[in-house]
């Protein structure tokens, strides 16, 4: 678990990626950013970091390339196209892709760097831009021991929970199982407080007893406030959680299973995006709820 | 709050009334029992209780009576029919009905207790037989501010965590919710753990991980074990939580609401029971999903 | 098959029964009606048949009693209850229960009517107030062989399909069986156009293609243009259709099986008639399907 | 709608695609055909085609080539992919991708032909392997008028219900929406004959009633014996409508829909699929409702 300085080429500088590369600075390292619009690359020169003008550029000499892209089609276009990541770095460079994608796409882009001698971990990230600037992410990572061992020290500078789940693609599946339960649970207690409300009861008073049983879930307790209140400002983005969904089936599709529960959850992340809540709290499930059944939100 | 004694009818002496009865009999109270089977009689009567040969004989004098009984059509005979506790009790009795039934037929109750001067409260438990043998039940109350403070102290010679959570039908209400979330939350983290497995991981260790974020629950915490080690004993049994989860759907029915999610999770539960898992711990819900999916348990 | 004139006493002479009494004059019966409300009352005068103030009434003499009732309470009160059918039916009479109730409940009033020597047939309806007016209905008959025999030429002077499905109660399952199928159908046609839809495509024209093939199914050739047109007036309400999936629900509980879609297509129905919907037709679960969406309907 | 002789290239000569490009030969083109596997080959050279060891070299020369291959990546391969359709194809080619793939990659093909001026169609089939031997396919097909035009002749060959649905893309989402009714309908009589069974009816009866009102399908027509008598050879299998689920899904994202009981079908499916159904026809969704509800097939 070295913690000397080191050459991190840090691909994707979003509102994730900026304050992620900002850290990596703060705790010593050399940090070469680059992303395709601007505003990354003016806040890591801000930071003190510095920027590269092409993936190639970043990536030339670094002993560890980071990526925090979109999704599956970024990370691929980024670290196995023409150009890319896999073109242009050093033999023995760890790249840690920290983007949340399908498990399937982890698997393939480990392979492929293997082939040319480049070691990877998938290493994705729970905990929104606040765990981004705070450096409080959960980092779930896949990945071989002796790679995960030479990250350590990186991830610690940017997270609080940092556990080492399987081989390549498990960070992926850990958190695509981390998205299926949270969303679940979310609209689990959205279909309780319809319940109890439309019962006649106190709908915030039922949760806070369904909170101290067998019922009850970090999901409730921290999120009693926007449902008892429709209140929600994300935290976490229905559209991000719908996006996540769709990393749900396809791990699912990989692993060769079929989750009837999750199947009919994924879609209603779906609806609720396409019914206008994209950019609300994932606990904003409740005003789909509400709304499929003629409740205007209170 | 008076903890004077009080003479209580207790009918329904089964694995929950019999110990609860005892508990009732050990606080002082003067506690009269009726059944149909005669092994809760022994139990009672050993403990220091009255038996009583009829619903008639053990009501008359009370200033109590608790039932503790199936479902619905037992209570609703017990309390309503001929015979029953309206027929015998005397004016202002307090009826407290611990059962957990649907709470239409609590109202049912309450509505025609009240026409005869007898005050109602519905007072389902959780917690199951081990917290009836050691007097922990978490105990959710529906009915009125004067009846709920007159039942406190019988209450917490039961329970350890006694809330008074709304009118008449509330604490079912409050019941059907958890044993939604409860039954939903266990699906979800099966599916979870399929999709571990089936993706080549550690599911224990993948479960620790999702136990201490977001997607963490009580039903995690408390079940880790089961879900690893496909350990079923119960617990609280499969065919239990599948007939309060047809009390969930009536208590939707009766509220006018539609729950898509509850109706899956509703009906989950009873293929387990159909599926031989009946008396099985309800975290067997893995096995059902394992079983659909062509996987032997572990 | 008997076709000589009978004494019948005709309970419940609502929007179903009022026509269908009417069919039975016509046919040469002699008919004794009796409803709570007086429409159905006067319609069933004014059709020549004969009106009686009470139950009791309407059955002293009759041969056949045929009940047309909401749903199971109201059939249990009218049949089992102080006053009741049961109470005031000559021995050997046959009792026709036309309304669509749980089959436990259409097993019930077997078991007690053969405890008091009267015959029963469960024999639950398709085809609406169109089909009752038209003498239309399709009929699905549980009971004997033999009192199915002697209730043929009554039931096809109201139904032009007559069909005997199994003993007491299984008309009430095969009934439930065709809502289950007629709800989970319409969905899944709503589904499939929202997806055509939204891709662009001419719905219609996709609904065309689709019907021709073994996508095709007798809601899509019926109900095409509700679906195209958005245009929903009954046809069969919603909220007929929701106190159905309850007895879908009920049936599956008391047959002992989880039926997983229908749980959730039972939900989405009763989601509907909270919506708003309840006064539409059933294909409006195209309209649910739609708002989920955020589609306004076209 | 010329029938003159065409020269087609035919890549994929697998079940489906060896007796579709015989049947060209038939109708007097001049076909070359390509797989990477020899038996197709051999059947097409046995039919009077000839074989090219290449897509390039099957390509050169073709006025029109058809692709029949597995899922998109196959056929992205081969079209986009260094040394494909598109790299060798002659300006103004049509091609006619007759693969069932996600619309999304229809679409992607069709955008990058155009780039080319190759002319693009997507035209995936329904009628599985009988009706390609039969040249009786149902034929959905997207894509512009003209190419539609120039094309008929061919899909003439090869089917017998051949509708231009729309415009690129339409022809895979009307395929999707057609296996999402098909699977959901069969399930759903899965779940309605399972509740007739386990009610104690004689289930074909109660299928044979069902078929004749509101309820039927062409599901219900065409498969009631192998629901009555739980015979599984397919017919259309359960992996090749579990992959087909999967474009379900990734379709209503493609749009930005939600559907809810899609989801679940199109998990049942694939949990059907991992249960060991996966070479059964797809009616055996009724074993695996069957074997969640622990009983053994009939």
């Amino acid at each position: 678990m070295s913690s000397s300085a080191q050459t991190i080429a840090f691909i994707g500088l979003g509102i994730m990626g900026a304050p992620m590369a900002g850290h990596l600075v703060a705790a010593g390292h050399q940090v070469r950013g680059h992303d395709i619009a601007p505003a990354g690359l003016a806040q890591l020169s801000a930071a003190g970091g510095e920027t590269a003008g092409s993936v190639a550029e970043a990536v030339a000499e670094a002993d560890v390339v980071i990526t925090m892209l979109p999704n599956h089609p970024q990370v691929e276009a980024v670290v196995l196209g023409e150009d890319g990541v896999l073109s242009h770095a050093k033999p023995n460079t760890l790249l840690i892709d920290m983007s949340t994608i399908r498990p399937e796409s982890s698997q393939t882009i480990a392979r492929q760097g293997a082939e040319r001698g480049i070691r990877v971990l998938d290493a994705p990230v729970s905990g929104g831009q606040a765990g981004a600037v705070e450096a409080s992410l959960s980092i779930m990572v896949g990945g071989s021991d002796d790679d995960f061992a030479s990250a350590e020290a990186i991830l610690e500078s940017l997270g609080t929970t940092i556990v080492h789940v399987g081989p390549a693609g498990a960070g992926q599946v850990v958190k695509a199982a981390n998205q299926l339960l949270v969303a679940g649970i979310i609209a689990l207690n959205a279909e309780a407080l319809l319940l109890l409300e439309s019962s006649g009861l106190d709908g915030r008073k039922g949760m806070e007893v369904l909170a101290g049983g067998l019922a009850g879930s970090t999901v409730l307790n921290r999120k009693i406030d926007n449902f008892a209140n429709r209140e929600f400002s994300p935290g976490f983005r229905i559209d991000l959680h719908d996006k996540d969904m769709g990393i749900v089936e396809s791990a699912a599709r990989t692993a060769g299973v079929g989750l009837p529960l999750a199947g009919q959850v994924a879609q209603l992340v779906a609806a609720a995006k396409a019914h206008g809540l994209g950019g609300h709290d994932h606990s904003a499930l409740l005003a789909l709820i509400e709304d499929l059944n003629g409740k205007a939100a209170a």
